[in-house]
């Protein structure tokens, strides 16, 4: 028997739009993000996939997409898990700063290592960061060791894992339907596991913000069929295309 | 050592505003509603009330009201628990009819009888009810001997009470604070219970909407304080008095 495991991207976030270095910092949709995940909704809706149980990471802006995105599919009841492990890679002390003046700061060539290198973590933040985010009551419980200080997308792939395994494959067992609402690179730690995706070939991997990407899982929850991850995306193909440009164009711009 | 339970009846739906009898039918808030709960966040982001954990129903009027609620207290992140002992009211045959029509059809006092008694149950719902409820997805695992047909107020304190005990009250010693969105009538149940209200009393006990409630329990569970409801509720006091007055006109006028 086979389930189903969508992945859904959030939509553009307000520092987003104001091109800052956002991580773990819990900074709210902005109109456009939430445009899209009403869209990403009808998508589901449309295409008959109908998730069982939603899992979101511990940040707003992936918390509301899928709020918004399930009303509009008509399936706010569903129960709701919600982890830090989901969360975004943790930019350490690049969180809240401009992509721009991080740039002309530390050159485009270290921050282009920073942002798409796998195993290269950014300084881990300072204390007195003020968009530090780690101090948020929500993270209190965890054992210190446990908080990310900065990640790489290796860090990510690790620590995403056990929730994967222990939460999520369970649930694809009860429910059959899984819907994960989370983050770029918590979604291509993901992909690089289910599809097995070298170190090198991942930080190529764009995920489109906003399009539910449906994997149908085996026993071995493994995909039942190989194929690239945007051929995965519901929807039309020319709009999952452009979707994936738009990010890859942000990335290649900064 | 004291727990938080925080109750919020959901603001005025889309039934509301048409005058409908909903019960256990999935309309959504009206614009007022949405107002009406991003309100009831404010009133307790400014209390410092601090919920750990939401618990709401398995209806999108209180869903949507908690979404709303705690994004305006920015505490969207907190862990959620749904369930349909959290539900309003079964209201059998009448779910879906028009107050006035009802009321014409069967008469005032007969209506009344169902509106208010404690222990007279309406008819029960025909399967043909254009708008039964009984047969949506959500309640498909359910064993069909604990989906109601129709529901007075004590069969309402009979099957939340379970959640009460075995759900509410291990949350309250994990997280202190619990918030809890419901309706009008899952929420009097759980008044009638911690205040131990008589079967007569209650049924004159008006629940407002949009105005978070807030009892202090101790080791035994119950109110560490005695005092009528109204004056458990955040904010203004001549505002929580004109909502309660308004909930109970909409009830006097059918």
């Amino acid at each position: 028997m086979t389930t189903t495991l969508v992945l859904l991207r959030h939509g553009q976030s307000i520092w987003n739009a104001e091109n800052r270095f956002t991580g773990w910092y819990d900074t709210d949709l902005s109109a456009v993000g939430e445009a899209e995940a009403a869209a990403a909704g009808r998508l589901l809706d449309e295409a008959g996939v109908a998730p069982g149980i939603l899992h979101t990471s511990l940040l707003t802006r992936a918390i509301h997409t899928a709020e918004i995105a399930l009303a509009a599919a008509g399936r706010s009841w569903i129960p709701v898990r919600r982890h830090w492990r989901l969360n975004e890679r943790h930019y350490g002390e690049l969180t809240g700063a401009n992509k721009s003046e991080t740039t002309a700061r530390f050159g485009a060539d270290q921050v282009k290592v920073w942002r798409r290198s796998y195993d290269v973590p950014p300084p881990p933040i300072e204390p007195g960061n003020p968009s530090n985010p780690n101090t948020d009551e929500r993270y209190a419980n965890l054992a210190p060791e446990v908080v990310p200080a900065a990640e790489c997308l290796a860090d990510v792939v690790d620590r995403m894992l056990p929730w994967f395994h222990d939460a999520i494959v369970p649930d694809l067992g009860v429910h059959g339907c899984v819907l994960v609402v989370a983050h770029g690179n918590s979604i291509r730690a993901l992909v690089k596991h289910l599809d097995d995706v070298s170190s090198e070939a991942i930080t190529d991997v764009e995920i489109p913000t906003g399009v539910p990407i449906v994997y149908e899982l085996g026993d071995d929850q493994r995909p039942v069929e190989r194929k690239p991850v945007l051929q995965r995306a519901l929807g039309d193909a020319a709009a999952v295309a452009a979707a994936a440009k738009a990010v890859a164009d942000q990335a290649a711009n900064h």
